[in-house]
């Protein structure tokens, strides 16, 4: 540690320190997902934070290109430019940054995961269900509720057409929430339900432009949208077809409408199959759902917080060149997410984090004096013998201290030791809760009333 | 994901993939520490894995500075250069580094942890005793078994002086270790007896130089070490009083030594204290051990495999001045940390890991043709219903996939389904290691016999 130079110590704007309280609330979340998705026989895998900027670059767009966080080359990277007699003054940065930089942090967990199965294929037991969860990094303007440093939450179900992994997956959302006790509404659509209404509308090779402005039908409306149809040249009959098939509520109405259009009647047969096989209140069909569009190829999910406008809690869909990308054979894959940052704040805004998850330890020893803590330890060290939780307060003596302490950390029961405690052996429990105290306890009492 | 490139994936050198029975096994090892660290009262924080290089910088030294991975800044980063007029031809690497980038990737977990403390002082419980587990980065050449991207996990207890904190310490690592099942001998010495040490040969001057020799001890030996003491233009005595006591096997036999060296008998009394509090076998009194002497001010540890030289699988101490760097007060600190990555090298070599954790579902069920999956669905859903991990196999109809499938997700039970299944509702259940089954078993036999 030489050169200790003094400065006043921040966060790099966009990440975050966690408490441990924060920690215990942010675990408690990932248990929960984690349980649900074993039970359904997903793995759980990790790949590094740091991937070649070869498997990152293009898989985003331009605009995600640019969001990527590139890491500088190590040693003298200007004098390896220079030795192949490059000009580094007439360089831009755009130029330079592929010759100074190999390396980024991943943008998301979905890219990892291809290249993953791409590269461990023979090592892997298709279809291979496997969940991870952990940060990614994108170079956004930090905002409220948006951050470069960010927890991600995938389950993907790589290599099987089935479309009972989209009623597990359906399944696994409701069990989820509800399990958090967050009242979610689950709007599932297809994208070969919007591939349909493009052919109805007679303008398939516009499939794309007209989900973005699906896509935006919450906020401007429908006039909205049939203005922005009309910017796409649509004629008024168009329009008109197009509006009047986002009004649809239910699939039964769509039947008739696309009877001659078999990708149409492809989507409305596999929806069905999901609601049948699922049956659940908070299950809706939208036809206004229109996320991600040219990555997805089937179903599409979005979990939509039912309480206020917070925006998705999840979303996900079947997509079917995952592998592609990293000249892995075409394998279909369906994988949904789980929005973690903002169910944490759904769950602390409706005070639904149980109460026991930020416990701490059930029991402080609190020594009143020095010649008596090494006995004070001893009685601590016996309750953990005995696997109870416990601490030997080693702090500031003041009271309002050790209260602060026993307040922070949750814990449930005091104990002081004094020169009476120490003589007798025994000792007074005290709630810190309530203030009740039982009188007269051996270090054995309290070990069995604790456990 | 525009421009879809086909390239070869691969991995950036001195990073890893982690298979799903990879991710299991650390979990384990992950969980067996935790569990002992929070049964005495630790917290689990997070910290981000960008820092600002302000933040890391000097903390490390000349070469841990250029180990640090730093992030390219975003934007048009070479324009913002050339408008201040800086002749960019001219810079060398080192110099344009800090105009390229601000932030880079913590290096361990230790300067977070005091920029962490100075920071949220204010809404910490002190002593504040947490523990945090996480990657750390650091640009090295990889080779076998050292990466550039690999876990650290530490634990310290921040502002007490109190000396239970090291028996506390030390008691955890004999609990973490014993209920992993790997022999250790946990080795101790001090800061202070080293000091005393310098001290006692007249040299107090030389202490920096002199432990890193007596650090060599094992390699080079005591001739070598004396070789090594004439360098640093030690008289003959001064090197014979030193090897003599680098020999010294008891805190007893020092205690006459350093009868008059008060900083000697200090370290022998809290040594003293350490062993009598925490009576072990596995603790050993070593003078020789002379890890991190730069930041260790008190009681040092180091643990050691007994049944090989893998080298040390963990290592802490009492340090006294963490928080200084960045301002804070000066809080005493006492830590540990867990050698995580060789931990799991010994556990797998001497195949220790518990079969369980690697346990996927407890059945799998397969459907025999297409017709009958609703309803094996319907049947593994009941299982789930009922808490039972259970899975349907969507795969490819190849008994030898299956028979994979089952083999490598370590799945216990087999259950087919085919017509006749579907009109009896009864199933036979078949262990898939014994192959061993029972027939005639409804849905609800087989909940109960899974229970």
């Amino acid at each position: 540690m030489s050169e200790v130079r003094k400065i006043k110590p921040s966060l790099s704007k966009g990440t975050r320190d966690f408490l441990p309280s924060e920690v215990a609330k942010r675990n408690y979340i990932f248990n929960t997902i984690k349980s649900v998705l074993r039970k359904y026989g997903f793995e759980e895998i990790e790949t590094p934070a740091i991937e070649k900027l070869e498997t990152l670059t293009g898989k985003y767009g331009e605009e995600g290109d640019k969001l990527l966080f590139k890491i500088l080359n190590s040693g003298d990277y200007l004098s390896e430019i220079r030795s192949k007699k490059t000009e580094i003054a007439s360089l831009t940065s755009q130029e330079i940054t592929p010759m100074i930089s190999e390396k980024g942090l991943r943008y998301d967990l979905t890219v990892p995961l291809a290249r993953y199965v791409v590269q461990h294929q023979d090592d892997l037991a298709f279809p291979f269900k496997r969940f991870h969860i952990g940060p990614v990094w994108r170079a956004d303007r930090p905002q409220k509720g948006r951050y470069q440093e960010f927890y991600q939450c995938d389950a993907d179900v790589i290599g099987s057409n089935s479309l009972l992994n989209e009623v597990e997956l359906t399944k696994i959302y409701l069990e989820v929430y509800e399990k958090l006790g967050i009242q979610v509404s689950l709007r599932m659509n297809s994208r070969k339900i919007l591939e349909a209404l493009a052919e109805y509308a007679s303008c398939k090779e516009l499939l794309t432009e007209i989900t973005v402005v699906i896509d935006k039908l919450d906020k401007i409306g429908i006039e909205g949208v049939k203005n922005e149809l009309s910017k796409l040249n649509l004629s008024a009959e168009q329009q008109q077809k197009i509006s009047s098939l986002l009004q649809t509520k239910s699939l039964e109405e769509l039947t008739a409408v696309f009877e001659n259009i078999e990708i149409g009647k492809k989507g409305i047969e596999e929806l069905n199959f999901v609601f049948k096989n699922t049956t659940a209140q908070n299950l809706v069909f939208d036809i206004t759902l229109a996320r991600g569009l040219n990555y997805y190829t089937g179903v599409i999910w979005e979990v939509v917080f039912s309480q206020s406008t917070i925006g998705s809690l999840g979303g996900g869909g079947r997509y079917d060149n995952l592998t592609e990308m990293f000249g892995g054979q075409n394998m279909s894959g369906v994988g949904i997410s789980f929005g973690i940052e903002r169910i944490y704040d759904v769950l602390e805004e409706l005070q639904l984090f149980p109460e026991n998850i930020t416990q701490g330890v059930k029991v402080l020893f609190v020594p009143r004096e020095e010649s008596v803590e090494e006995f004070t330890f001893q009685q601590v060290q016996m309750l953990r013998d005995a696997g109870i939780p416990a601490e030997i307060f080693l702090g500031n003596v003041k009271k309002q201290k050790q209260f602060n302490y026993v307040e922070q950390k949750h814990i449930a029961y005091i104990v002081e030791i004094g020169g009476n405690e120490v003589e007798s052996g025994r000792f007074r429990l005290r709630n810190s809760q309530t203030r009740d105290t039982e009188q007269d306890l051996t270090i054995s009492d309290i070990i069995s009333r604790l456990s």
